[in-house]
């Protein structure tokens, strides 16, 4: 029997033998390394380990090995179709961060070469992205104007820049003291919540574009009911060309994604439908002179490959500290959505992504884009899923696309010149469109309903108050959940299943049957100071609900013993200790005998270190809830051992 | 057997039975209503009820129906214990708070009374305490200077009872809404740490009046070297007189408490030793004009019981917000220090205090105090303890203090007048010996080593940098314990022991054998999004160790089954779920069926409303870890069925 054999064990009393300090190393290593990200370092000579490490720094050194010419084939069309996408989309979004709209291009060059070097996700496609470049103009602006008199704020930009390198400081460093896992802290529904709400507001926005509003007369605050008055307040700046423009490309885009969602031969006309209203809507524009009909264009756009931005990051002053609480913001969040991305399609693909890597990833790619004058970048939902379904087999595509965005900035500016803003706003809005996650949302109102209303909380929140006030929402929200799971644990009342040895939930099993005389409850976590008064309290609540029972009852056995299963109690501190040294003279002063079941060996071995094992009587702790309950009903029997 | 048995009830998937919407209403009981702290209404007539419900807001109404005049004799004897203490006590206290020493015996007076009647704790003794009035006059400090030109700032009075005031309504307000566990969030080590620095802080501030520093020469930091450098640099202040009284004092006091540790009958002598030394010293000083020798005393104490200080309560302006805030911060220390107090001599007698009844009565008595002129008091460590060994039988013994505080104030503080500085100093260094607690710093250096390192932190915060940083170390501490507690759940590799059909853990029984082909795993924790991508990595890391294992030895079987058993997932949420789709498909990629056992009620209704069961098909969904086991090995047995 296995009870005899662990039981002999027992008698050894393994607590008692000296534990390596070693144990204190192996924590540490277990919560900073779990993953043994250097696990394929054992075993080898050190020519491999070196050319192992530089394909763990460099996972170009990994794949570009394999590379294939049929791999180089699909990534280039994958390369050429998110090129296509990116360039209307890097316009509008550099407009979100009120940045001048060169900046978008400048974003879609450097970055996705850094990260094509040093990334491990093969299906994301870098870039700026709607979100973060919402939430970055949303922060700037809190700080500094970006226009003044009409004219862009050079001050404006040097804090985006710096913003920008300190988001790359903060990523690289998170990743490099391997606390990535920081971003686990955003629970799925708020960020789902998040996301819609960002998409509508980003889209809301996008109504200065369609209806012509000049930016100057349009509200800079980013809520559904600022937005919406401020539209409708300025119909008399309405420009019905503009309208009839936009709506018939955003109907175009939106037709082309729904025929290829139906017929997946059709993806990439959907794909490229952007890029052809861009050029359409330019030429129609050029052709009859719409600017003139105070269609408004986008005029001049420098021309030539980013320039050095090194001098214009902000060192020292007061705006040094504004620019790293923005990067830090922007940082976080574009990290969160890049990771989130990564993970999708390594799942999907079978590949893994090491998130403390991809965090380093991130950050270099994010100080290599401040000093050559690109902003925030991580993985676009909408461009990795295009990347993806086009068939990009590596980052390769990713360099594809930034050398389509370095020809486009060397030679073809001058083409966008009578792009009318429209048309940006169109491609901008049914880009978002994706970002609002319906699927998820009904999942999360099937699976849980707290975690819908967490979702509400962040999307109004995001919508109604303001980008900022909607992310400190989901945040505060996924915080107040943790918090609560680590102060009310559960806890089980169990009974025994008839004609076994086994113990169950009596509520989960509704044949499992309490035994007279004998309270066994079972706790479902570690024994820690956040929820040990609660335990106890509990604990003591079954007792007396079990007690009024059996004083209802006629021929009720009061209750003797109190049995705690402690399976799952992996650990415990000192203020779970006193919380038992509580319960136990709380329970004798009512006469009440406490036992313990199967602590797991660390629990085990502090309780014995506190005293608490020797002042309970080592014949009261017992290897399974059956043992104890025979050694309570048999107490005699027990006490001649 | 039961596996039939509860087989059966398997197969009628109770998951899919509809689960009434008053689950939620039941969650939001046990989180915030956990206690059932309205139970013993229930089944009563109405009458009953009311007499109950006056009961259960006073609880002097149920403790006063059972007085006997044998608990009014010890209570008498107790109350003047502790108020031959509290007095001198609160004239040292008082000068902590930088406030004038009358105000220490005003908050003796109104708070215990109010306390009397809302309380529940039988032993604690109620006033002004050393940490909460050292806190506060370190947090009332950095906002406002004490004195201006020599003279008392009638600003930093009014400062100090609108926080008293705010401290009153937040203590109230969160009990109120029952969320009284936000205390709960403190470690344990951590308030040892802090606990035992504040106490060497503040037996260090008793310097000055040992050596006969005047006040305006005295640095106005806390730590350590500026206090220790403060006190050397003035030697030529020092009075050879001053240091003589006190330390002969101190040695007096000390040496009675020595006694009475080793001859419980010398009890009362160490009780009453400060108030002895008190009068001795206060007689010499006057026999022989000692302040004529630079002695510094009490001097004039202004006679008659507590003003209203209603008007001087601060609602508008900036100094609002500073109140508010200095009140939340000494408000929760104040009340953390309390509810300890009360529950561990509830505990000793074996009664229940119920923290968020005690959070309304502290909160009503520091209300009703910062209208009194009082300032913010709690339960006091040192005065409890003679309390309790004095044999208090109830609050009465609070009540006959506050009655010879007021007898004090009406008619003996003339009497203080000669009473020199030197001797409270000597007092209040003996004191706060008490919250040096050395046996829980041991306890916890046996039990957990990183635990002793948290109470390192705050300790020695505490002490070198200042009160408030140490008290932020704790809380910081504190939280990122809980957060890795959270990101870093337990799991464990099971294997079966021999002769039986259970499996436990390899590393803690070292007789368990792992099956051949099949990797069995336990997930210690519910499965959140804090934790999800952790379990998922560990898992396949798990699985790789095992792979290359298999592929060391000669003859192993490579893993063809992963068996999760989820007994301790209690709950899941979308992320969780996610982790485990992403997870099965990454099996499936590597040939590895996925199987789970016995997830509870609630998580598995999650999964099967996610359609993850459907996904992984219920034929993989068992029982026990035994059953999956046998499942998987007579796999083609169970595809026929």
């Amino acid at each position: 029997m296995a009870t005899s054999a662990t039981s002999q064990n027992w008698k050894k009393k393994p607590w008692l033998e000296p534990r390596p300090m070693a144990q204190a190393l192996h924590i540490a290593k277990e919560t900073l390394f779990y993953d043994d990200s250097f696990r394929q370092f054992k075993h080898q000579s050190k020519r491999k380990k070196s050319i192992l490490g530089l394909q763990y720094i460099f996972p170009i050194f990994d794949w570009g090995f394999h590379y294939t010419f049929k791999f180089l084939w699909r990534d280039v069309i994958a390369g050429l179709t998110i090129a296509s996408l990116a360039v209307p989309q890097d316009l509008g979004y550099a407009t979100l961060a009120h940045l001048p709209v060169v900046h978008g291009l400048y974003s879609s060059f450097v970055p996705p070469l850094i990260y094509s070097v040093l990334g491990s996700s093969r299906h994301i496609a870098i870039g700026p992205v709607a979100v973060v470049s919402l939430l970055l103009g949303t922060l700037l602006t809190n700080e500094l104007p970006y226009n003044i008199n009409g004219k862009a704020n050079p001050q404006y930009l040097q804090l985006a820049l710096s913003a920008t390198f300190f988001a790359g400081v903060f990523q690289a460093g998170l990743g490099f003291l391997r606390l990535g896992f920081i971003i686990d802290f955003l629970s799925h529904a708020t960020i789902v919540g998040f996301m819609a709400g960002a998409a509508i507001t980003i889209g809301l926005q996008q109504l200065k574009g369609l209806l012509n509003i000049p930016t100057a007369n349009f509200t800079t605050k980013t809520d559904i009911v600022s937005v919406l008055r401020s539209a409708f307040q300025h119909t008399y700046q309405w420009n019905w060309r503009t309208i009839v423009i936009g709506l018939v490309f955003l109907g175009f885009i939106l037709l082309t994604r729904f025929l290829a969602h139906k017929w997946k031969k059709l993806f990439f006309l959907s794909a490229i439908a952007p890029l052809l209203s861009l050029i359409l809507a330019t030429v129609f524009t050029f052709h009859y002179r719409l600017e003139n009909d105070n269609v408004a264009i986008v005029k001049d756009i420098q021309k030539g490959i980013n320039p050095s931005s090194a001098h214009q990051l902000i060192f020292s002053g007061s705006l040094v500290g504004t620019a790293a609480k923005i990067g830090l913001v922007a940082g976080l969040i574009a990290i969160t959505e890049g990771i989130a991305i990564g993970r999708s399609f390594a799942a999907l693909e079978g590949y893994h992504i090491d998130g403390n890597k991809e965090f380093i990833a991130f950050g270099v790619m994010n100080l290599a884009g401040s000093v050559t004058s690109c902003y925030v970048t991580t993985g676009s939902f909408s461009r990795s899923a295009v990347n993806y379904n086009a068939g990009a087999k590596t980052p390769v595509s990713n360099i594809v696309m930034a050398l389509t965005v370095m020809v486009v900035l060397l030679a073809l500016t001058p083409l966008f010149k009578y792009t009318p803003n429209c048309i940006l706003a169109s491609i901008i809005m049914a880009a978002v469109v994706s970002l609002i996650n319906v699927r998820a949302a009904y999942l999360i109102w099937k699976v849980d309903k707290f975690d819908f209303i967490a979702l509400l909380g962040a999307f109004f929140g995001t919508l109604f108050i303001s980008v900022e006030i909607g992310l400190l929402i989901a945040v505060s929200i996924s915080f107040v959940k943790l918090l609560l799971t680590v102060t009310r644990p559960h806890t089980a009342l169990l009974g025994n299943i008839p004609g076994t040895k086994v113990y169950r939930n009596v509520n989960q099993y509704k044949d499992a049957k309490q035994v007279p005389g004998v309270l066994a409850i079972r706790l479902d976590a570690p024994l820690y100071f956040s929820n040990s008064n609660y335990i106890r309290e509990r604990i003591l609540r079954y007792l007396h609900d079990e007690q009024d029972n059996v004083a209802l009852s006629a021929n009720g056995l009061p209750v003797q013993y109190l049995i705690l299963d402690l399976t799952p109690v992996i650990n415990i501190d000192v203020t779970g200790i006193i919380a038992l040294e509580e319960l136990e003279t709380a329970l004798k002063k009512k006469n009440i005998q406490l036992a313990i079941s199967n602590p797991a060996t660390s629990a085990l071995e502090k309780l014995a270190n506190s005293g608490f094992i020797e002042r309970l009587g080592q014949q009261w702790v017992f290897l399974t809830v059956a043992d104890a309950v025979q050694g309570c009903v048999t107490r005699e029997v027990f006490l001649l051992m």
